[in-house]
C-alpha cells in the first residue's frame, strides 16, 4: 500500500488542470497526460487494477468515452468482461436505458441486455466524479439490471462539487481534489 | 502466425452483426462481444499487439470512442505513449484540427498540439474501417502534426465500402467482411 501510495502521488502529479475549459468557471482535469507517460499510465494501472482485485467483482463496466481508457485495461488483466454503458442509440440490440438530467436538459444512458446479469457483482470505472450526475445514472441504469455494484472507482474526486452524496454504493477515488 | 490465425478465427465469430442499425441498410458490427469473453478479448489484445510491437512505432493513436477501449492496452503492452484523438471541444489546451466531410455536414477531430512530435512512428488504432472518412482525417490530422503514419490498425474492414481507397498508408485488418 506504501507503494500504491507513491504511485498515487506521481498520478496526481502528472493530471494537468485547465481553467475555463470547456466553458468559463469549470476548472477541467486532463486525466490524458497520464496516457502520455507510459511509466505512470502502468502505476495508474497497477493502482486501478489492485484495488478492483480486492473486490472480488464478476464485471467491470466503463462509462463513454473515458472509462473506455481504463475499464479494459482491468477487465483484460483480472480476465473478467468488460461492459460498456453509451449514450443513447450507440448500442445496437435490445438494451436497457435510464433518463438523467444534465444542467439543462437530459440524456439517457444504455446498456446492452443481458451485458450484466441478475447478482453479478460489479465495478463502475471513469475517470472523474464531479457532480455525480453520470455516476448516479450509471449506479440506476445498473441496479435497474439487478448488478450488485460494489464500487464506482474513478481517477480524481471533486470534493468540491460533493458528487459522492448522489452516489448511494461505495465510491473510491484515487486523486481528490 | 498460425497461432495468431486461428484466434482471429475466434474474434471474426465473436463479432455480431444487426441489421438495420443506427438506420435502415447499415449491417452495424458490434465489437462489444468481443470484451465480454474474456479469453477472445486475450486473443485480440495478443494480435493487435503482437502486431504493433512489429511496427517499431513510438506511439499508439485511438479514435474517440471505440479507439480508446484497445489503444491503451496495447500502448500499455509495449510501454510506448496513448495518444487520443476526439471530436472538437473535447481536448483542453492549444489543439490541432482538421475538418472532415460527414454524409451530411461535416465535423472536426482535434489532437493535442505537441501530443504527437515531428517524426514519430505513429499507428491509428480504431475498431472499425468503413467509408474510410474519419481514418482518412484522423491520418490528415497526423500527417499535419508531422507525424510519420506506420500503419492504421483496425479490427474490422467492410470491403464493399472500399474505405481502404481514402488512406494513402498501410491500412491492416484483422477481420474483412
Amino acid at each position: 500500500m506504501a507503494d500504491d501510495q507513491s504511485k498515487i502521488e506521481r498520478i496526481a502529479k502528472t493530471i494537468k488542470s485547465f481553467p475555463d475549459f470547456p466553458k468559463p468557471g469549470i476548472l477541467f482535469k486532463d486525466i490524458f497526460p497520464l496516457l502520455h507517460d507510459p511509466a505512470v499510465f502502468s502505476d495508474l494501472v497497477d493502482v486501478m487494477t489492485n484495488n478492483v482485485r480486492q473486490l472480488n467483482v464478476d464485471v467491470v463496466i466503463g462509462l463513454d468515452a473515458r472509462g473506455f481508457l481504463f475499464g479494459p485495461i482491468i477487465a483484460y488483466q483480472l480476465n473478467i468482461p468488460f461492459v460498456p454503458i453509451r449514450k443513447k442509440g450507440k448500442l445496437p440490440g435490445p438494451t436497457m436505458a435510464v433518463e438523467y438530467k444534465l444542467e439543462y436538459g437530459s440524456d439517457i444512458f444504455e446498456a446492452q441486455l443481458q451485458s450484466i446479469k441478475e447478482g453479478q457483482r460489479v465495478v463502475i470505472v471513469d475517470d472523474l466524479l464531479a457532480t455525480g450526475g453520470t455516476m448516479s445514472a450509471a449506479c440506476e441504469l445498473v441496479e435497474k439490471m439487478k448488478g450488485n455494484i460494489v464500487e464506482c472507482l474513478v481517477i480524481i474526486e471533486l470534493n468540491d462539487l460533493n458528487g459522492r452524496s448522489k452516489i448511494t454504493g461505495k465510491v473510491h477515488s484515487l486523486v481528490q481534489c
